[in-house]
């Protein structure tokens, strides 16, 4: 299957603490990178990654915290002194704008690159871009201040050719990107044979989607129907409920009731309070409502 | 001795590396804390110093390239997240008063404490402020922005009181400080005990100085005249010296040159290129010229 990792930079929230940097994750689809939030350290993470900064096309914010944006200003100039030169696109709600002006007027004046600003509604659900690899979504979001997380579902591929059916047939070369694409092969005595007997099914469709920050919200759960792996914050346990509803952030366990009624494969959890020493309640409080959870953390490569 | 200690949190340059962080140092003399620039993690790394976050009073910003300031957004915003209440002073050119303007409105509104920007003249060597414990000067520098280094000295502390006298001339408690300050102390027959007699000497008289980035400038030795403890920056070795004078910074060899004619007692070399995967090049060509140098790391205390 072609890669779709995604690499966890950051999954802490407002405060950083010893153990958990603030937000931020890389995309890697099918060599492709989107980098979702961009917290502070998120270049200094990034260089563990192994991941190359000329793949990185699109930088989607959710919302405009600090601990979601303010590792911006040095990724930016980070990949200009390194050369960049393809232009780079950062979607985000539109109060990041001045933020970002002010850094590339003040700071980037010498880029070799453009940088795009594109700003993006947070109240609709609609697609924001597709390129041949994926389509990336919006899910409008609950919190504090306009936010929204992002749903990026892979394109179908092409079928696999059965290797031993073209040697079988003695098909050459040229041949085979259009039975790929679905043609039959024809014999030199006029029989065809139908595409589907020289290849094999193309690879399942993925799809992840990165939830930070939020509340519970009615429509969430019918956007993430069916997605493979959901990323949703869990700042709070049971017990601190209330922090959760009036800083308008979930508790794991209500992460775990959206993965459920979404009917998600599998559930991350992530942007932890610094109250905690470690995620075990976390993990707990989730998998008491959706087993398939697990926790984030800085380093973690995981595939949906 | 109080303490007078500089922590290092980053001395890498431009491009962070996995060794080394951007410039950011914080210096605590007698409790009170000053931070010399804000790379991108400085409040990162701050937490691994156990320093109190409340006693940090100033902020003193050497010029405006990304990787001396990047982490201000972070650390003002975790401050007030912690709740200080403290006013905090940022020194800097004025180039960073929109930055930092641009910080405070859109991701600041509900700080609880104050930020006030003052603007250094980076022309003129000049006492900044002063406070009972020290005075921190400016050091003109010669970089591709307005820029200015620092000096910090110690101002002179009380004599110490020799218990022993004071327990022989059965002295009240309500007398030291008095004694301290220079007052004699008048025995009951009338004798007058010298207070030079019942005191030793106050501790020497401190001083640091944060040179980054620079070229070499001429009036800089002569300024940094007698300096206990220079951290200078030595971005290159002597191969690089093309590029140290392209980029307005200097050599190792250098900054010894400059540690040498001020006839400081010793050197803190920092601020190093990417290019070396350790700075022993670094060390031994500024050893030739200066031997009492030492190679910062992010993580080291050091003393004055």
């Amino acid at each position: 299957m072609q890669p779709f990792n995604i690499h966890v930079l950051g999954c802490g929230s407002a405060l950083p603490t010893r153990r958990h940097l603030p937000s931020c994750q890389v995309v890697d689809l099918r060599g492709k990178l989107l980098m979702l939030d961009c917290g502070e350290g998120a270049q200094l993470s990034w260089r563990r990654t192994g991941l190359n900064w000329q793949n990185l096309q699109h930088i989607l914010i959710t919302h405009t915290h600090g601990d979601h944006v303010f590792g911006l200003p040095g990724l930016i100039s980070t990949m200009g002194l390194l050369g960049r030169k393809a232009p780079l696109f950062v979607y985000a709600p539109e109060a990041l704008h001045p933020f970002l002006e002010c850094i590339l007027r003040d700071f980037c004046r010498d880029l070799d690159y453009e940088v795009h600003f594109k700003a993006v509604d947070t109240q609709a659900h609609f697609l924001l871009f597709e390129d041949r690899s994926m389509e990336v979504w919006t899910l409008p979001l609950s919190h504090r201040v306009p936010c929204c997380g992002y749903l990026i579902k892979e394109k179908a591929g092409l079928p696999h050719i059965r290797r031993e059916m073209i040697d079988f047939y003695n098909i050459p070369l040229w041949a085979i990107n259009k039975i790929k694409a679905g043609a039959d092969w024809e014999l030199d005595d006029g029989t065809i044979v139908p595409h589907e007997h020289l290849t094999s099914p193309a690879d399942r469709i993925r799809s992840y989607a990165y939830c930070s920050d939020t509340m519970p919200t009615s429509m969430l759960a019918e956007w993430l129907a069916g997605v493979d792996l959901l990323y949703h914050e869990a700042t709070y346990a049971d017990t601190e409920s209330m922090l959760a509803e009036k800083y308008g952030h979930s508790t794991a366990r209500q992460a775990a009731l959206t993965a459920q009624r979404a009917g998600v494969k599998k559930l991350l959890l992530g942007h932890f309070s610094s109250r905690y020493d470690d995620e075990s309640v976390l993990l707990r409080e989730a998998c008491e409502v959706f087993p398939d959870t697990v926790v984030a953390y800085e380093g973690m490569r995981i595939s949906p």
